[in-house]
């Protein structure tokens, strides 16, 4: 495993003919870097979930859509455009709902539409800085949010997280690994507890694979044992990510967050939340707002197993998220720095900052 | 599945020349009642955990000692001990060490040894009567438990229960979910949510079947999704089983048990710990002195599953149980009567009562 350690989750190869990625469906039993060419090979790997997280889909995009203008062979504007466009309609598709992925593909159409007094080889040209460019911005914004949240913890210390939101769902560091994955870079280490995170097993799979690969002491527990870990003074801070923040601080994150905030305050334990100030929606007052996402009942029954675990005709509930209460937050970790109590305060006064930049 | 609802978990056929028990290890796939005429098919049922739960080991020990006795063809007293003695070493050495084996076939070998002037027909005939008693205690221990439980709760409640505490680990009811079987019996309905209680998933596996099987409205959901059905406001009160409960009130449990009980205080749902007042150890002050079983990593990386679920490399914490803190726990619900906080004191009284009848 030592040789995929820093590992890149998204980029493109050193001749810039290629997406490479790894392959994170076939986690973490096998390491297979994929290197995609047609637009086909990335339409299917985004669509397959091959790559996943919504940074890293960006920044697939991104290259993708980069590689797509490379090989469209003319010197007229107007047919470059319109093939670019076709191009961009069909990654659009691999995953109609995720925003990073149209988000980051209009920005490569700005860049053409933008430079239409241009020669077709110059927009190329910085469309490849472009690309380069949503990736190093992403970078830098887990970068930030990793010393931001390095600063709350110190070398040996147990971090308990929850699903995945780590380098395997951004380009470089993630959210609430990134404190980790910083820490490595400068000869730190920690003892990191991944909630295994049912039905979908992010935590076993994704997030202990990177913390191994990054040589970290990682151990998985079953989402029931955190409790326990917590009891025998393992944890000084629980580190999670999010899938959408609220402007008074509630946060909405993969399911079973929500109980692991719960525990970390009946044991004193710092609980942190940790995303880009992009997941922040100031337009929403409360969780209360969030609607939850249902998933079908065989991700719970029947999904890895090798037959079915629960009896016909019993019930299954299985929201992908829950609403942790900002009462139970001790720090909202941005990439424009660190959000405590009242939030309604302190989010607004990130987004001031951020302005003003 | 109509027609298993009511299912003994362990029983004599009506001959009386069968062990009649409902395979657990087939559950909830296949629903295959096991027919045990020799002392091999019985041993095995007992060594492949085909019948499981200490009650439920208990009363098949009985049965089976019993139909192994009645098989002895002999008139003479001293022959008939000593093969009823190579019967009981036998049996006792399925699971060396579950306690609940041992006591019941020691409690039939006081039937030989108290009756040496009777004929062995006779014997035969006490000792027949000797395992119906510890099936019939059994089942009056898990109704009172029941009552007292059922007493608690109104039709119609969400009731929450982690691991298997049911009918399938005694010979009718079970101690957790009695109140809800009782329930049943008396015309009443609940909505019970079973934790699917990871790794070994007993609470989608037999919580979710025996319910199933029972009529009851059932919801399994991952551990990590109790939290948000509590918050959901779907849950009036938590019952859960205990291995182990010390002076103090102190519960040992199934791993997780503690978390839930966290996640019930914070929500403001009772949380009863339902158990016979012989799982109730008043020679320890508190939980600290129970040691907690290590159980091997695979049961959480590989078991169950198409592959392996974590990478290589990564540590794995897996215990068994977890202590519930005393003051966590709303009431513990006995045979001989609920105690309420101070446990030092009603559980004291509870013995006290016992004693006296």
């Amino acid at each position: 495993m030592k040789d995929i350690m820093r590992f890149d989750t998204v980029a493109l190869d050193d001749a810039q003919s290629a997406l490479v990625i790894i392959d994170q469906t076939r986690l973490p039993g096998a390491i297979e870097m994929l290197h995609l060419k047609t637009q086909k090979e990335i339409w299917d790997a985004i669509y397959l979930l091959q790559v996943r997280g919504a940074p890293a889909i960006g920044v697939a995009a991104g290259y993708g859509i980069y590689l797509a203008a490379k090989e469209i062979e003319t010197s007229d504007y107007d047919t470059f455009l319109a093939r670019f466009r076709e191009a961009k309609d069909y990654l659009n598709s691999s995953r109609p709902t995720a925003v990073n992925l149209s988000w980051a593909l209009n920005r490569m159409e700005q860049v053409v539409l933008a430079n239409a007094e241009r020669t077709v080889a110059e927009i190329k040209e910085l469309l490849h800085a472009e690309c380069e460019a949503i990736r190093d911005e992403d970078v830098a914004m887990c970068r930030a949010i990793g010393e931001y949240g390095l600063s709350l913890i110190k070398n040996g210390d147990g971090i308990l997280t929850h699903c995945n939101a780590g380098q395997l769902a951004t380009s470089k560091y993630g959210t609430a690994l990134s404190p980790v994955h910083l820490g490595r870079e400068k000869g730190m280490n920690f003892r990191v507890y991944t909630d295994e995170t049912r039905p979908l097993l992010q935590g076993a799979r994704l997030s202990a694979f990177e913390m191994v690969a990054d040589g970290v002491d990682t151990t998985v527990i079953c989402d029931n044992m955190a409790s326990q870990v917590m009891k025998n003074g393992w944890v000084n801070a629980v580190f999670v990510g999010c899938d959408r923040v609220a402007a008074n601080g509630d946060a909405c994150n993969k399911i079973g967050t929500s109980g692991v905030a719960i525990l970390a305050k009946h044991y004193g334990i710092p609980f942190y939340v940790l995303g880009p100030t992009s997941t922040i929606d100031m337009s929403i007052e409360s969780g209360d707002e969030i609607v939850i996402e249902q998933r079908p009942a065989h991700e719970v029954t029947e999904m890895w197993y090798k037959q079915r675990m629960a009896p016909e005709g019993v019930k299954v509930y299985n929201p992908a998220f829950d609403v942790t209460d900002h009462e139970l937050i001790t720090g909202i970790i941005t990439e424009e720095g660190i959000a405590y109590p009242p939030y309604t305060e302190s989010l607004k006064a990130i987004f001031e900052k951020k302005k003003t930049r």
